[in-house]
């Protein structure tokens, strides 16, 4: 099977000499791989003037049902991906991270999108900066998406995953991808991506794949243009090194594998059930994926006076480990992904030994299920001890990526958090500990150091995700050697590929930009109650404004008895005047928005569903009795879930005095129906 | 004057050959600058051992005091800095930009400091991230100082602001500094820094000086460690490209000249505010600082219909500039910062006169007030006139760093985006328009390719802060030629010296980490009503439960007579039947939390002064006469106002009804005395 390439708009196969793939197991011939011949300068041009402006059409909102359908789509197919899979030397198991943690990825940030970004095609970013006297003038960041092409250059370990969790967010950011997936799992990537192209559900343009190199496609790179790269540290150095990465500031995410750490609490004992989860977290790390994942543990960080009891427990559940062929149910850990993989990391093994034991494994003699040494990539998992970690180089900066863990011993909290430092800047790292002081020390002395951090105890470890499963929801990334990238991280992954710009000038000009009203704007006469318009009707910014109410003593002692709170402020003449804040009685901050609802709300059937909520309210200015007060009601900002037929519509509201002294200011936040009459 | 460096808690002299720096419009000698002999790997083990630790046991609002202290102080000894300003060629109005523009920012961040930054060392970023069934396991980003060293690198036109606005963001992050001012002007970041040390308001380590170059100090860099340079790409591209940037990972953010655009409106004519605004802005940001702004305008984008009309304007306008000694008062430019530069500019625009005409100015006679052409570095305001913009190539690759223009005509607004875009990447871009709605396609077609566009019209002009200013409120840097870096844009500049870790624990450890609460963290006895405990008493996640109470028609009824607030859903059963969301009369939202007041409220004298608001509620489910609720109040999180005696604690709130459904969810924010009695 000859790999084809996706490229401007068609499967293209590449000329000349071809990577070829073999099964992990059986080494039998899988597929072969080629780029050549493909115009990357029209690659570029493709994504940049087909699939970015198709992309940019479409809302945030209707990006992230994008990615749902993708993720409905694909699951359909999945046991074909998983049949796949097992010739990468993936177990059943490993193959549910890859697949079914790439499916969870895009339906993660599918929902994310929905809830967490507006239903239209600018990013707002953060509040309206105040930086006039009048407020005539103001700052307002907004996000809009690059208008370039996201690269994504993806290891071997996660074929399928790797793709996604790096598509998703650019997706949905609306920038269209090149992807670029390590050769030797290819195939896998190629089954997933030519599903995507045929179920047609993404416009053109708006993905490709590249199964072989890149060629010259860095030479055509602009600055709207964003690489994401994820493999070997010193494949990153080369590609972040390229004179137009630099030159045109092309933003370049790295995540690269790093020495991760997990460490054990030295309040934890053998009889705690915190010690018997640090053991098998351990122990899981080494043989998932065979150890091929870049968080997994490198270096197991054990009081010393721990450290025999806990060789001796992992060796024993070790020595348990079914290794062979991942076809078969009973194999807990299948090949490496290539025999030039298992070579690497014999010799990086070797390396290790020069300054710690092996004290569980052989990779010259091990047991295998329904395999041939000679034909698979099998290592066996390896245990090793270094008694004098602090004087170690190698075990903080050689990383065998493969089922291999160095047990360190420390003598001292801070030697425990100077061990994990050494690895000079990791993806993921691990706690356990049944001590929340400790474990807060421990935690705030690696997090310089590192992009993610597992604490775990004996309350949270049922739900645990585990220290080495990177979560859309958080970033997976690392400083220093982990590559200095961030990935994921719910909507912080989406802003990797938009440009964040700051915008100055009169609040309506800025709220026409970005479809939200603000303080300064124009406001609008709607003509009828907005509360009688459906959700089409209302545009931002129409305006209600009520009649005046006065507050009396009588309203506070009603409001005082009806509700039950007679707090002396509003009580008491004597103690409010006390008050630094109040200096006589006033009415109950409650009483007034609840006031302010009954001046403002427009009491008939109508296309208002609900008030559901209330933001940002703050009292500015006590209101006493014989105040009157007033309310402004601005329709600020509309949110249309299309397919419940209403949409959020927040209202910025305002209340003020007989003296137009502003009492309270906050955001009303209603649902509105599509219908004048939803009946 | 030999100027010294302040390194390792001394000032030290260089040895060797000196730099030699000159007034800008006499060429006499100031001083002298060389860094040879200094230990800047000993610098750099300083700045981590010494100053790093000390700013790191300081909280955010400590550390925001600091830069108070620092503006105040350093506003004492203003004019001494005016004094010296007017050598480096930068008339009284440029000097206020530096030297006032610094003091502002200084004080901008010591503002958001205070009120965006929590009382405490950890940031909390973003919410807890839900990623387990039952909340056993949850997830929270937090920002924690990078336990390195800043070096910034500075450039020489703004001596003042340029190492201030790096400052503030970098020490409120709680990291120290080392400071390389460009040579030529360094004698005026020499002397604010000299105040800055003789004051001891930072406390030892926190900021070093280095006169003169950076000698090795690039290969002692590591992962936790930033390089913030502002200057020329091609310098940026130097350093970016040292092996221990890339193989470090160490951060780098580069804000480097870049093309800007100003850009007029189709929409306005000659006797339109908007004209006589633009032609002002043009010719202010050529003159102001003799155009030696990285954000100054270089291209002004103009309808071909009116190029005539600016030009003619633009033409009179700088007649009137007068050029000269800039000691003096009627003159409204001074020369530029060197000789060298003048050389510089003037093979530009030899380069630039190859593709458009001069018609304005003439570099080789010019009027000069007080001052000699031979002596100083003086070029009078050029405006040039380019004919046919999209075939050119220098007007928008070229940048001549002083009072140079360049008018493009344009035909149409898509084509004036695209003559702006051809800058491949700006720090500022302007608009001035009347129409919002041609100002927005302008603005959305711009933003991509701009850090920062500022948008004018008649209403925002009087206090527009221009184009060319950047504000510690939003962000300055840009992509591709801009650098692709970013500064300031509030707490976002301070967040570039931390580094974000995502933490996933149980909500008790976690919340212990943060010193927030949050939900699934224990609850609390307080012992007695956590409204009798003054501020210092109250602990995170001190709790009260407060009984049932039952929810009557007679209270809907009540409630809706006292506030006026009749929405048929609570008054009309056949109506709230229809209601998607009720089914039911419901009892009002406003009325559910007014009684969860009365439920939780102590009333009596105490040290809670005050509820100043509510952030984030939402009413879950409904409550129907008949059903009972009661409310639980959680301490979340306390921030301290140390000089106010009291401080700001918010409460999570949770209404549930009789069934333990979560009827609402809030919090609810107070203001806390630091004393049991505060009377």
């Amino acid at each position: 099977m000859q790999l084809q390439s996706h490229v401007y708009g068609s499967w293209v196969s590449g000329r000349g000499e071809a990577a070829v793939l073999r099964d992990a197991t059986t080494g039998a011939l899988i597929a072969e791989a080629s780029s050549q011949g493909v115009d990357f300068a029209r690659v570029l041009t493709h994504a940049r003037e087909v699939g970015g402006p198709a992309l940019r059409e479409l809302t945030f909102h209707q990006r992230a049902s994008l990615l749902k359908a993708l993720a409905k789509m694909l699951g359909e197919h999945k046991e074909e991906f998983y049949a796949l899979s097992t010739a990468t030397g993936a177990t059943r198991a490993d193959s549910w991270v890859d697949i079914d943690g790439g499916l969870g990825t895009l339906f993660a940030y599918a929902s994310k999108g929905t809830r967490e970004l507006p239903n239209q095609r600018v990013y707002i970013d953060g509040s309206p900066e105040v930086i006039s006297k009048t407020g005539s003038f103001v700052g307002q960041h907004i996000c809009v998406p690059l208008e370039g092409v996201a690269v994504h250059i993806n290891a071997f370990n996660f074929p399928v995953w790797g793709m996604l969790e790096k598509l998703a967010p650019t997706l949905l950011a609306g920038v269209p991808a090149v992807v670029k997936p390590a050769s030797s799992t290819s195939y896998l990537t190629h089954a997933v991506f030519r599903r995507i192209i045929e179920s047609k559900i993404l416009p053109p343009g708006a993905i490709q794949l590249v199964c072989g190199g890149l060629g010259d496609l860095f030479d055509h790179l602009c600055c709207q243009d964003v690489v994401s790269f994820t493999g070997s540290a010193s494949t990153a150095l080369k590609l972040k090194s390229h004179p137009v990465i630099n030159a045109q500031s092309v933003r370049f995410i790295a995540e690269t594998d790093s020495i991760n750490s997990s460490l054990l609490g030295s309040d934890v004992t053998p009889d705690m059930p915190e010690f018997d989860l640090f053991v098998r977290e351990v122990a899981r790390e080494m043989i998932s994926k065979a150890g091929q994942k870049c968080t997994a543990i490198r270096k197991a960080i054990v009081p010393a006076a721990r450290a025999g009891e806990v060789i001796e427990a992992l060796r024993n559940r070790l020595a348990q480990v079914v290794v062979g062929n991942p076809a078969l149910e009973q194999v807990r850990m299948g090949p490496l992904a290539s025999l030039a993989q298992r070579k690497e990391i014999l010799e990086r093994v070797q390396a290790l030994r020069a300054e710690a034991d092996l004290v569980a494994g052989d990779p010259a003699q091990f047991k295998l299920e329904g395999a041939s040494a000679d034909l698979g990539a099998f290592v066996p998992p390896l245990l090793l001890h270094c008694r004098d970690p602090l004087a170690a180089r190698a075990v903080h900066s050689t990383e065998a990526f493969g089922p291999v863990c160095t047990v360190l011993p420390y003598a001292s909290l801070d030697e425990a958090i100077a061990l994990a430092r050494r690895g000079e800047g990791s993806l993921a790292g691990s706690v356990f500990s049944a001590d929340d002081e400790l474990t807060a020390r421990l935690a705030l002395g690696l997090a310089p150091f590192h992009g993610r951090l597992v604490l775990i105890n004996r309350d949270c470890a049922r739900e645990s995700t585990g220290h080495g499963s990177p979560l859309p929801h958080l970033v997976h990334g690392g400083p220093g050697r982990a590559g200095g990238g961030e990935e994921m991280g719910g909507i912080r992954g989406v802003m990797h590929y938009m440009q964040r710009t700051a915008l100055q000038g009169s609040p309506q000009t800025i709220s026409r930009i970005i479809s939200r009203w603000m303080r300064g704007a124009a406001q609008l006469d709607p003509g009828v109650h907005p509360f009688r318009k459906p959700f089409h009707e209302l545009r931002i910014g129409d305006t209600f404004k009520s009649g005046f109410r006065e507050v009396t003593l009588d309203d506070i002692e009603r409001f005082a008895a009806l509700t039950g709170d007679t707090f002396y402020a509003h009580m008491n003449e004597e103690l409010a005047a006390r008050n630094p804040f109040f200096g006589a009685r006033v009415a109950h901050g409650y009483f007034l928005i609840s006031a302010a609802a009954g001046l403002f709300v427009d009491p008939d059937w109508g296309p208002v569903l609900a008030n559901y909520g209330i933001d940002n309210l703050r009292f500015v200015k006590p209101v006493k009795a014989g105040d009157r007060i007033a309310v402004r009601l601005t329709a600020k900002h509309k949110t249309l879930r299309a397919d419940k037929g209403y949409g959020e519509v927040a209202w910025d509201t305002e209340i003020t005095n007989q003296a137009g002294e502003t009492v309270a200011t906050y955001d009303v936040l209603t649902m509105v129906s599509e219908a004048a009459n939803p009946g």
